[in-house]
């Protein structure tokens, strides 16, 4: 089984200001894929600790996808940390800027422009259908924008060459219950079907009390199997069933 | 200068069904304690990657925040990871039975229920008036619930004990431009004010390319002349200033 990590790089998701949501994308897109994300972290715009996280994660994960950091400002720095950590030089792409030139004109291809063409050696270009400016593939890591927009549509065009296995599936029971009064039965349950994942996850409503109990795995029927035995189980508790996904 | 990082919990997050909202919060409520999140990790359920994540970050950070995994469940295994990273034992705390017995009753307090009572040995409890059962502080690390409002309540309870600095403070001027057509004005502008961190941050609209330029740091005064900079830096470049804030 294949499995990925994701490195966010970003000074604006660290301050709050913006809200990352690179990560439920890649995640949710992955598992559909049959590859789950085991692993999420976020860093400065700094070549160290780009350079760390990466390869933390590339040694690690079968697929590491990194968001940001590849546009032409000063602060966009991640092609070069991705060279630093494999070793190789960064070095002016003719592809890239072909199709940066086809975008912007070659007369508005300024030094800053031309930065986004440096890419590492060896590396493979991933297209950018929105807005030009490619990505890459060094190894096993994907090099992509942080824009959400472009980082969606550069994965459109990464699905058939990832190693893909069964989606990782997921049935969601949700409870008129607190979690206290069924964490017993659902450990029971969670030893009984050891090749599924059983989470529990409780929210505090003006309804009151609820439980949103998800099991997620490979094999839909054994899923289907889960699902009835948690309604079963929400009956003896004298729970209801909120809804069912 | 004390910095901090945080340490999601919770398969929930990396399946991509539930969508992260703590790092935001945390991020937001630190940098006005002057208080600058300098990376994030989002871990599994899993005792090793939990342990991994928390030593990786409490020996590098002032302070670490966790969230999620302290609940009643089998899937909450936070409290005994962080008692296995700091190699103290688990232990029944009386106080946090006091308090789960005041919220459910007595009767109510069956074995899952009491697991949320079994707190790292010299942890000192952090409160929850949410729900009661509450996190725990463990040298530098702070211990929260992973449901948002329980976790936002925890950290009301904590401002007081953070060692707090001066606030991070921001200022944004969106513009109408392509970012490549302003990357060397804002470079410079950077090398000129080594003090401040100046971030672009790019987005495609039905309007329009628009860049949103950041300047942040502790000097309200100094901003405000990279923000007049900023400005002027557009009027040169023919660029529209859309926003201020």
């Amino acid at each position: 089984m294949t499995d990925a990590a994701i490195l966010v790089i970003g000074n604006e998701i660290l301050s709050g200001r913006t809200h990352d949501v690179n990560v439920p994308y890649l995640a949710t897109q992955l598992a559909a894929l049959g590859v789950p994300v085991a692993e999420v972290r976020i860093v400065r715009d700094e070549p160290a600790a780009i350079v760390a996280g990466l390869d933390a994660l590339r040694h690690r994960y079968g697929y590491v996808f990194t968001s940001g950091g590849i546009g032409p400002t000063h602060d966009d720095i991640t092609s070069a940390a991705v060279a630093a950590a494999f070793g190789v030089r960064l070095e002016r792409n003719a592809e890239a800027v072909r199709r940066l030139a086809a975008r912007h004109g070659a007369e508005a291809l300024n030094p800053a422009r031309l930065k986004m063409a440096e890419i590492p050696a060896g590396a493979r270009l991933i297209d950018n259908p929105l807005s030009q400016a490619p990505g890459f593939r060094l190894g096993n890591v994907f090099v992509l924008a942080g824009v959400p927009s472009v980082l969606q549509a550069m994965f459109e065009t990464l699905r058939d060459e990832l190693r893909a296995g069964p989606p990782l599936l997921s049935r969601a029971v949700t409870l008129a219950v607190r979690e206290g009064d069924i964490a017993e039965r659902l450990a029971a349950l969670q030893d009984a079907h050891p090749d599924s994942e059983i989470g529990s996850y409780p929210s505090f409503g003006a309804e009151g009390p609820r439980v949103a109990v998800v099991a997620r795995g490979r094999d839909a029927a054994a899923l289907d199997r889960i699902a009835a035995e948690i309604r079963a189980l929400a009956a003896a508790a004298g729970a209801d069933v909120i809804a069912t996904d």
